[in-house]
This record gives structure tokens, sequence and C-alpha cells, in this order.
């Protein structure tokens, strides 16, 4: 029995241990779903074990980590190591839910629930691959490492430092992430960069205590106002960040990306209707998907100053700050972008106020070679598995742990998209369309028989 | 007996009063102190009563108003009308007084204590210059009308109507207002001009739900980088008010007054101990103190928009709120200047984003003719009452009450201070020079008999 054949006569069984573990409310953030957390991850441990991995917990300061492996392929073979999260997000608002976050709801198609798609149906599809593979062959292909957190909804808290600390326990070839979204059933999308972030607070004060604008409006350079004239100055009318230098290291997008890209373009009317924004904005010279995913930006994430409640108070606020990040692109250096950011708020900066630019934190931007072996095997495990040929993405967003593996394990990461746009993720009626579950564990029993070639 | 020889020979009984006076806690803005405010309302009456008087409490939906009248001059003689308050700040921070706020203490010439100055002291001095005159020539030379309100510190609610309501009862020829400070002893000083007040609130929006700034960073006009570049809009690089028309009604400064103002300036050393600001701002052509009293000035008084806890989150807020408040000088009507704004506003606005700008309140400048006969007589109370001849002065504040008593009766509003700059009037350890109380009612015993000629 081939193993897609064995995973086509126990697909009810799959999915009914999908809805067992959905069942499961392990919400990271809630102190009062802890023993739910740990319930998730002891779930998964014994799933990897009936798969016939070796699995254990290794504990943390905050949720525990699932760590299974099969590693009884020849030395020199291939190693696989896949990451996901048995961790979710909170489920509110509950009323607009049309069935029970965690009473999983088979409709349409889709099966609904918290975490379906975000991301336990996503990392299950790749556990239940090896497990069809080692049922009907008795043997994988490739050396299999499984890595599933319980923290990736609160930010990996523990995960950076448990990659640094276990190099060896962790060396792979190639790092398979599937916690993304493709763009439709018919086209599958491995997201090949991710952006980087450089976060940080921009606070001006002026006068050293909270002012009368009666008796000072006029004759003090308003630390509110001095903030907004300082933050207009960070962008050109044409929509280009004004910082000297921000652009310097970023990689250039070749014509054969472009091109790919611009097959499958972000349209005008598509992003009002994402946004309710009246009008889209930004670079000049750039399709509204190569702004997001290929260019680097600067964000003014907060703002607060003075009196912000009902009503009116005559203060001239003694200080304003300002939460600003920038979205990085390959080649740039989140600490460098600190500097000249630094230099230039400093350089705008009137003599009539002070400004201090203080880093929050910092995450390195992704990318993995479009044209390397490891994006090739997934190529071909998209054709066979999932059954079309995958369009090739740039993500907007940062997954800081994505870089942590490249950076520490030196190995490629390939994040294959499971998802589908409308899944819903954070907001309430989260789903995962079963099709996507079964091409899923398709397409990743393909991946490893390609990782072996 | 002479009004002087009986105040003098009574003058530390009146301190006994004044001192009974700041004992009760009448903390206007603090519903714990509603009885406090009332028995503060009962005992001033029985004050004025002592005094000869005739006197009622007129109740609101807040604090009662304090009326006293002594009405006996023929018909046709001039009527002056006293406002003053007698609800007080709260005390916070009262680990910082020296002695109790509500156990007044003299030290060294000084009565500390909540509302010592801020009012209760300086409206005290009138009541006792009618009572002295009265107790020693049976008759004032004047009708006088005293309205001692209990909500000044909460924003005059309720007196606005009180004034439209009671014009009859109320008209007069003059009011006089002591809530406002000399520049020293040897300088007392008359306000001749308070800024008038447009206070409104600017919300600008793009999308219609906050985004990931990820996925939407650089293809959104952020709205809260938009706020920023609006507001940075609003004043040129001199300074100056940016929005069309803003100063098309300013009564401008003649030279007399300039020379006046200027033979006691604002200086830049005075100014940066004042407010700890490294150096002063404003529009280029007027001295300090000019910017603050007689210019039109806006002012951000408060900013906020996304996240605005400690750390970081990634969100591109879908709006961004300031507030913003212009002081308005003589002749400027508030209701033109929120048009002006809002047109200004619309103009600068790209299509990336919407704003709206709400009116919340107004209220108007306030100018007395210098050379009126009311100020004429007002310098010859101060010279002969105080010691000294008074200086004019702008203040850059607003006391909206001011203008209600100027357009609602009709009679030009005389500003005496009797406090000191160093009072403290809402901060800890408020106090009011003994010295100020002994002259003010001399003082106002000079002016009713001034008004007499």
């Amino acid at each position: 029995m081939k193993p897609r054949e064995y995973f086509s006569a126990y697909q009810q069984q799959y999915l009914n241990e999908l809805i067992e573990l959905v069942s499961i409310p392990s919400i990271s953030t809630m102190p009062d779903h802890l023993p739910d957390v740990r319930r998730a991850a002891e779930w998964v441990k014994a799933q990897m074990q009936a798969a016939g991995l070796t699995a254990r917990l290794y504990e943390t300061e905050g949720h525990p980590i699932v760590y299974g492996e099969w590693l009884e392929v020849a030395a020199g073979a291939p190693t696989v190591l896949i990451y996901g999260h048995y961790d979710v997000q909170p489920v509110d608002p509950i009323s607009e839910w049309q069935s029970e976050p965690f009473t999983p709801a088979v409709r349409d198609g889709n099966l609904y629930g918290r975490g379906t798609s975000d991301d336990k149906g996503q990392f299950f599809a790749h556990l239940k691959a090896a497990h069809s593979i080692l049922q009907a062959d008795g043997r994988l292909p490739v050396n299999v490492k499984f890595v599933i957190e319980g923290e990736e909804e609160i930010g990996s808290t523990h995960l950076g430092a448990f990659i640094r600390d276990h190099r060896a326990l962790l060396a792979t070839d190639v790092v398979v992430v599937s916690d993304t979204q493709s763009r439709s059933l018919d086209l599958p999308a491995i997201v090949y960069s991710l952006r980087g972030m450089c976060y940080m607070e921009l606070e001006i004060s002026g006068p050293d205590h909270d002012l009368h604008s009666g008796s000072f409006g006029g004759v003090v350079h308003n630390p509110a106002q001095a903030l907004c004239e300082i933050i207009a100055g960070l962008h050109n009318p044409d929509g280009s960040v004004a910082v000297p230098g921000f652009y310097d290291d970023v990689r250039a997008l070749d014509d054969a990306e472009r091109s790919e890209l611009g097959r499958f373009p972000y349209t005008e009317e598509a992003f009002r209707h994402d946004t309710g924004a009246p009008a889209s904005w930004g670079e000049q010279g750039y399709l509204l998907h190569e702004r997001t995913g290929a260019r680097p930006t600067l964000e003014v994430n907060g703002l607060i100053s003075g009196w912000t409640g009902t009503g009116a108070k005559t203060v001239l606020p003694a200080r304003a700050l300002a939460k600003i990040s920038c979205r990085l692109v390959a080649d740039q250096d989140p600490a460098r972008i600190y500097e000249i950011m630094k230099a230039h708020i400093a350089h705008i900066t009137p003599p009539t106020v002070h400004s201090d630019l203080r880093l929050l934190h910092t995450g390195r931007s992704a990318f993995t070679d479009r044209r390397s072996p490891v994006m090739q095997a997934a190529i071909a495990a998209f054709e066979e598995g999932w059954g079309a040929a995958p369009v090739f993405w740039r993500e907007g967003g940062s997954i800081p742990i994505v870089s942590d593996f490249q950076e520490v394990l030196g190995a490629p990461v390939v994040l294959m998209g499971f998802g589908l746009p409308d899944d819903g993720p954070h907001g309430p009626n989260e789903k995962f369309t079963l099709e996507c579950f079964w091409r899923g564990i398709a397409t990743s029993i393909s991946f490893l028989h390609q990782m072996a070639r």
C-alpha cells in the first residue's frame, strides 16, 4: 500500500483527530487556559508517537515545545525540519461565531473552529503525511524533525533561545513552515520573502511640566505639534521614506521576479474592498504588492500626548510620544536602520524641543532563493500533491522565528501555504477547508519524497 | 470715622474672617465636599448680611450662586457689580503642603491655604471694602451688587444661564473681577484683554478597521501619519498660523500699547525659568508677551492613535485624533475661526484619508478700552488705595464668564489683580500676601468712591 492510498483509506480518521485537537482550547495568552495548552502539547506528542516518531516535550518558562523525530535514514541523507504551533488566538468576539469555536463543525466542505487554519490544521497535515508514509512503507524517505511550539501567538517568547541552545538537535537541510495562505485552491503559494522589523519609540519633550495653553500658547514650541512636524518629515511627498540612506541596502527586484509577482497583482479594487480606505497610497514606481512585499516601509503605530479624553482640556503638553516601526526587506540591517533614523530625527529636531528615539525591538527579514533545490522540491511537491503549480509570493509581514531558523541553523526556509485567504485566522468563524487538509497531506508526502532525490 | 480708618481698626477681625472662610474646604469638583461648598455659600451670604447688604442664594443644578446687593443710592447713580467665586481647587499633591491646606497659617506676611488667593481673599477684599464704608458712613457712594459663584473651578457651568436669565437684576455700569495677579506688590496690574477660545477635535480616518502593518504598511495612507502631516500644515516655518484668513479680524496693537506692554517685557530668561523649555518659539515680529497676550495662537492639546501602551504592537491604526484649540484676541469670532479651520483642513486633506473637524466649544475674547472712564476710575483707585500706579496687561488665558458679563450686561469689565505671580493658585502652598489683602480693601474702597464721581 502506497502512502497516498493509506492516507485515502484513513482520511476520515485523520479528520476526527484534527477535530479532537481543535477541541482543546489551547489559548496561549490566557492564564486560565494553561492546563488546556499543556493538554494540547501532550496530545501532539502522543500523535507523534502514534505516527512512529520518537517524541518528547521540552519545557520552557512558558508553554512546552513538542519535539518529534525519525532519524533512521543512512548518514548523509537529507533532514527536513517541520515547524508549527499548537497554540491558538483568543475567540473574542464570541457572539459572532456561528458555531462554538472549540466544538469544531463541518459546513460546506470547511472545518470551522479556532485554530483550524492557524495552525493546527496546517502542521497536522505534515504530521499525518509522515504518519501515512511510515505506516505504508515502514520508513521515511528522509530524516524528519518536528518542532511544534505553544507560544507563536504570544511572540514565540522562548523558541529563539531553544533553537540557539539546540543547534545539533535541530540540524537540518531545510525548514518547512505551513502557517501562511495560498492564493486560492487552484493557486497554491510559496512565500519566499518575509519582511524584517525595527520597532522604535519617539519622544518629543519641551517644557519640563504641562503648561496652561493660555499662558504659554504661542511662545512654547508645543511638543505635540513638534512631534507631528518631525513625523511629517519622515516621508517625501511621493510616498517614499525621507530618511537618508533608508533604501541603501535594499535588494532590488529583478525583472523575472517582478513579472512573476505581476501575474496576480493586488488590484486597487481588492485594496479598497479589503481595507475600506478611500484610495491606495505609497511609494511611486511600485505596484501595490511590490510595496508591501518587496519595499521597506515606515509606519506610525501609535501617538499619544496631552488630553485624550472626552471634551476639552486646554493643556500645552510637556511631551508627546509616537510608536514608529519600519518593515525591512532582504539585506537591510535593523540595527543600521535604527542608527540612520536616530541621525535623521536628531537632524530635523529644532532647537526648541528635545527628541529621543528609543529602540524597542528588531527582527531580520527572511529570504529564500526561488531557484534553490529546496524550492524546486517544493514546486514539484505542490504540482504532484496539490495538483497545481505554485506561485511565489512575498509576504509583507514578519515571522521573526523564521529568520532565527535561517540564521542559527543555516538552513533555507520554505513557507508552504496550506491555508486560504478567507480562513479568518484571528477573527470569528476561523475555518480550514477540508480540501486544503487533504491536499496539504498529499503535498507533504510528495515533498518528503522530493527531498530524498 | 472714615471707611479706611474703620477698616484699619478692624483689620485683624477681617483676617480672622478670611481664615474662617478658607477653613471651609469648598472643593467644587469633589462630590464628597458638597456640604462644604454649601456651607461656604451660606457663610458668604451671612457675611454679606453682616456688612449691611441684602443677600440670598440662587440655586442652580450645581452649586448655589450667592447674590448680595445694596441699591439705596438715588436713581441714575452708577452701579458696580463685583464678581468672585467661593469654590476652590483640589489640594493634590497634599504631601507637598507645608501646612494643612484648610488650616490657614500666617507665615512671613502671607496667609497660606487653598483658596486664599484664588479667589476667597480677592473677592473678600471687595466685600470688606463695602462693609467698611457702610459701617463708617452708613451708606455706599454707588449701588453695589455682588455675584459670588461656586463653580468657577469647574467651568462656571451654570453662571452663564444665570446672567442671561437675570439681566435686570444684574444691570450694572461696570463689572469688577479680582481673580488675576498684579506683577508685584509695587506694580499692580489691570488686565484689559483676555483671549477667547475655539476648541476643536480633528479625526483622521482611512481604513474602516485597524490593519496589520505588515500586510498593509506601504499601501495605506496611515491615518496617524496623515494626522501629523495635516497638523504640520497648520503652522508656517516662521511660527505663524498657516490657516488662510486666521489673522483677518485681529485688532492690531497700537504703538502706545506696544510701548506700554514693553515696559515690563517677558524675557527669554524668565521664559526658560518658568517653562524649562530649551528655547522660546513663536510668531516672528512679536515679543513673547505680545505673542501670548495680543496674538491668536493654535495649539495641539492632545493626540491619540493606535498602540500607546508599553512595548510594541504592529498595528496600522484606522483612525487618529487630535484636540486642537485656538486662543483668540479682540474682534475674532470663534465661529468664523472654526469655519476657516474646517475649510483649510478639508483643503489640505489628501484623497487617501478622510478628515473630520468637530467644534467642541467656543468662548469670546474680552477687551476693555484702557481710556474708558471705568479704567480711569480703576487707575485712580490703585494710586490712592494700593499706593502705586497700575500697569495695563493682556492676559493670554480665557475667563469665558467675563465675555458673558460684557456681552449680556453690556457693561465694561475691569480686572483688578489683587494676587501676586507667586501665589501658586492651583498648586500646593497657595498663599495670599496679607499686604495684598489690606491694599485690595483700600483699593476697592477707593474704586467705589471714584465710580461716584
